[in-house]
């Protein structure tokens, strides 16, 4: 069996998160329902099973292959790409204006889901499409916005986003990659770009490189650096593809992972004849790119999920076929009868099942922050997203490489044969707690920017919140151990923030030694309270689909007992004066 | 830089296990002190990080080919091979009467764990040899000794260990291979076996299989299976190697990592030709083949060490040259410089420095079961053994795994590119917590057969012992704080056995739905008492070397900070009243 999206989950989940984020007081989207969720939902699982999902093992085993400045993806991969773009599926959450369906991101979410469970190495296109478009529409000037933004809506261009240097990572500040100003106002750009996600490949027209740079007198470090447009092929006033903008792919990585997706080096402008055309203000690149960026991180976190949830399906599946060792009478049976691999298996499902709730929570809270008329709301919702975007990147695909490690434990012997497929799961999934910020970056991130820098207004809200459900919840008497186990974890948190995070005594040093265990305490935190929300609702549902809803309430103990309790491990690291990882010296 | 031997940390460490076992009272080992030791180690080192060592990415890159039944392996592993036999370093710790060198296991430990860091894929054999001839020794007959033996350890032969069939892998009980008794007392074998190291190979003149199979009388399940030399080549009455013996490599794996290595598909006897030998009694085999697989489990404990230091040594060569971020004057600053990096490394350093602490002390304790004349001292030494062997070898792979992943981030977008070779370690690690017994298998292991079957005796007497350390690490005011959150660790084990574990309303399945959360337990709580021992020798010995004596000291508390809190979060989980695992239902 392939991957098949599930679909109950998913529709269920999607409802959770409109009712929660009360979506239907949101006028603009009175046409956007909930029957219209499910119609589309129901279309990409088509989709996702029968066209992407057979093509994953495929570009994994071919990869893609470098030429003479040519890429060549996969074989199926252009075809496929064809189906997608003429379907309409990259434009599913960009506006109609420009040829898209403007569907509200609260349905995009699960349809990402599906695409990035089914191939993530062929779909890292639609997020780039997705981002790039937003940096568009918010900083683009009108006669870029007229050119650029109908094809890559409709997929016949795609977009690549050009930031890495070999001397700048992480550290973006430290880029070198040049922007001369020419009289009509463009720039020549010249430098070289790694790690740059279908940077070249053979599937469309053009491609859209999103490039930051430098210009001569620009200060140094972050403040200094702007963002160009700057397509393969020259695009003319009239959109029109002209001649080509002297972009040259010097090769593709040999990848861990991911083979599918062609990861570029590319030089820009060797000639000296390369046109970039500057998208928003000058030096104010960085700030244009976090909205791809921010977009990306989001869509990483799903990455999260939807790995989990693929390593999941196939754990299960094998779980059910593979006969070994005996049952409590001897006979011999599934392993999936075996109290430990029932153990590994629930401990992913409960795992992605709260992160999904989570992802498109945000999803709906972001509809929220973009159709509301209510500033309150909108701000209120704006902070929220803010604060969980870290988390959710940062805590989800850490997830998604132990989830996707368990898998193969789940397989035993058979999970190191390359031939079973479950072993790329777990190579695809190294690079998401690496690519679009480390999980170090996340944490950074989350505690000084999200956390101390409003002196943790964003997240005493959301402690209220959390506190508030999880009071409700212990109303169901089966949930009430959970609930308790939950409330402790609240107060460990509060004592954290109070002693450690918001100290202002504390160093910066002092910080960052324990900024990866809070986003990870954060992390199992809010996936613990989505699971005590979901029980409870199963709760009040469960004589309409009793299985069903007996199982996402035994989900919440399940987490409440094997993973809740690293949240206080990760919080107590957190508390404790780091005295050795300052007097080690390294000789 | 490639691999170097962490000379220093072995040294000490192999003097702490000497010391702490009182191994200068064992008469028989009076030749082998320390000072031997220490000329070992050296050229161990010399043969690790000059031979083995480059061959480790090119065993990686190449593989083993398979041709028609023949396998070649990498390029220069059949030179390594003849040089590591002919310097004598296969029969190391082996009988000089059978051309060892009879050195004892507390010498051949640190030698073992060089050979693993440096190419695990290559070495395997030599695991297989040492198992291989304890069993002969053991059990076979002064016939079979005479013949096999000095081949085996002088490394002419080859074994290697034949129990996996396509339905029989964690559940040996269930094989089918049969032997079929011959009028001259030998038996005709018949079967298909996978997953065999080193099955067929083009390095050595012969290769021993030692094969699990039934006779046609055996009964049912584990208690029918009997263990057989079956030869590749025949060997006649005087040793010599004569005819082919119908054995046929039919194929071999595509695995995820240790490509270097051949995991062999054999078939046994397809012309009805295939001769084997009993060694010891008919339907006694699993215990024979056990004195094999508690070899196997140690050394693959040693491999979590190795693998571990081995990414800890490639991580801290590329954290100290690689210029990303800046500091606290803004200043651009090596990676190692930022205290989540540091953080990452020292976890690293901690667990690998605990880990390989414990294994020296367990290989102290078998030179003690074996040369003691003491009868309460080797029982004492055996039951010690048997517990900490399933401990050793479930907890040391989990978190090679773990700290493999995290070589990987400290690379960065350079972990997922294959040519820096950090990956390599994470795919090669991969297969240790499955192999030798997954850890499921240890943890049910640890948990029915080494805890309950013995009331707990060994476990109490370990705690007790633990105690005793950690008390008298008190009086070092600066160990205080992690001596404190150790003893908290004690508690709440003991907590544990009561409630739990050793308690006799306890179902099987009630059980074995904590036991892995029990083995971890145990492994982070032993990892700890190790530290907390090193650290205290560490404090009295600090003025003869101040530098690596206080670091010794910092690792304790970095263990006790970020790690030792997931050991009570362990515990929680084997103390909650499991109840999400038995209400969920899978459809």
């Amino acid at each position: 069996m392939s991957y098949q999206a599930p679909y109950k989950d998913m529709q269920w989940l999607v409802e959770q998160a409109f009712t929660r984020q009360n979506l239907a007081q949101l006028e603009s989207l009175a046409d956007y329902d909930l029957d219209l969720a499910n119609v589309i939902i129901d279309e990409a699982n088509k989709f996702a099973s029968n066209v992407l999902a057979p093509l994953n093992v495929i570009g994994d085993v071919e990869g893609c292959q470098f030429n003479a400045g040519q890429v060549s993806t996969p074989t199926g991969w252009k075809e496929a790409y064809a189906q997608f773009r003429d379907s309409g599926w990259i434009g599913l959450a960009l506006p109609e204006e420009f040829g898209g369906q403007g569907l509200p991101k609260y349905i995009a979410q699960p349809v990402n889901e599906m695409w990035l469970s089914s191939n993530l190495a062929f779909v890292m296109f639609a997020a780039l499409a997705q981002g790039g478009s937003e940096i568009l529409l918010k900083f683009a000037s009108d006669k870029i916005k007229a050119r650029y933004l109908t094809p890559i809506v409709t997929g016949e261009w795609t977009v690549a986003m050009a930031l890495t240097e070999p001397n700048a990572g992480s550290d973006l500040g430290a880029l070198n990659t040049k922007a001369i100003p020419q009289e009509n106002g463009n720039y020549l750009i010249k430098g070289q770009k790694i790690y740059i996600t279908y940077g070249e490949h053979d599937m469309a027209d053009n491609i859209v490189h999103l490039v930051l740079a430098r210009t001569p007198d620009a200060p140094a470090g972050s403040r200094g650096i702007s963002l160009f447009a700057v397509p393969k092929y020259r695009v003319g006033d009239g959109g029109e593809v002209g001649e080509f903008n002297d972009i040259r792919c010097t090769g593709i990585e040999h990848k861990t992972g991911l083979h599918g997706s062609p990861t570029c080096s590319i030089s820009y402008g060797d000639n000296d004849a390369c046109i970039g055309e500057l998208i928003g203000e000058l030096n104010q690149g960085l700030m244009a790119m976090f909205v791809l960026m921010n977009e990306a991180r989001l869509s990483c976190g799903m990455q999260g999920v939807a790995l989990g949830e693929l390593a999941y399906q196939k754990a299960l599946q094998y779980a059910t076929e593979r006969i070994q060792g005996s049952g409590t009478q001897g006979e011999r049976v599934a392993i999936l009868e075996h109290p430990d691999v029932k153990r590994m298996l629930l401990t992913m499902r409960s795992e992605t099942f709260g992160l999904r709730s989570l992802g498109y929570q945000i999803a709906a809270l972001i509809d929220v922050s973009e159709q509301s008329q209510d500033a309150d709301q909108v701000n209120s919702a704006h902070r929220r997203i803010a604060l969980l975007t870290p988390i959710f990147k940062g805590f989800a695909t850490e997830q998604a490489n132990r989830m996707a490690g368990t898998a193969v434990q789940i397989f035993g012997g058979m999970g190191f044969v390359e031939e079973t497929g479950i072993a790329q799961i777990m190579r695809d999934a190294r690079i998401t707690t690496i690519y679009e910020g480390t999980t170090g970056i996340q944490s950074k991130d989350l505690l000084h920017r999200k956390v101390r820098a409003d002196k943790g207004t964003a997240l005493s809200e959301l402690l209220v919140l959390i506190r508030e459900d999880v009071s409700s919840v212990k109303q169901y008497p089966a949930l009430q151990t959970s609930a308790g186990r939950i409330e402790q974890a609240c107060d460990e948190l509060v004592a954290t923030l109070d002693q450690v995070i918001l100290n202002p005594s504390k160093s910066v040093t002092d910080l960052d030694c324990v900024s990866v265990p809070f986003l990870m305490a954060m992390g199992g935190l809010c996936t613990a309270w989505q699971l005590a929300c979901t029980a409870a609702k199963a709760q009040q549902a469960m004589n309409d689909d009793p299985d069903y809803f007996a199982n996402v309430v035994a989900l919440l103990d399940v987490y409440s007992t094997y993973s809740l309790p690293h949240v206080i491990a990760e919080l107590s690291a957190v508390n404790s004066q780091v005295i050795g990882l300052n007097a080690y010296r390294f000789s």
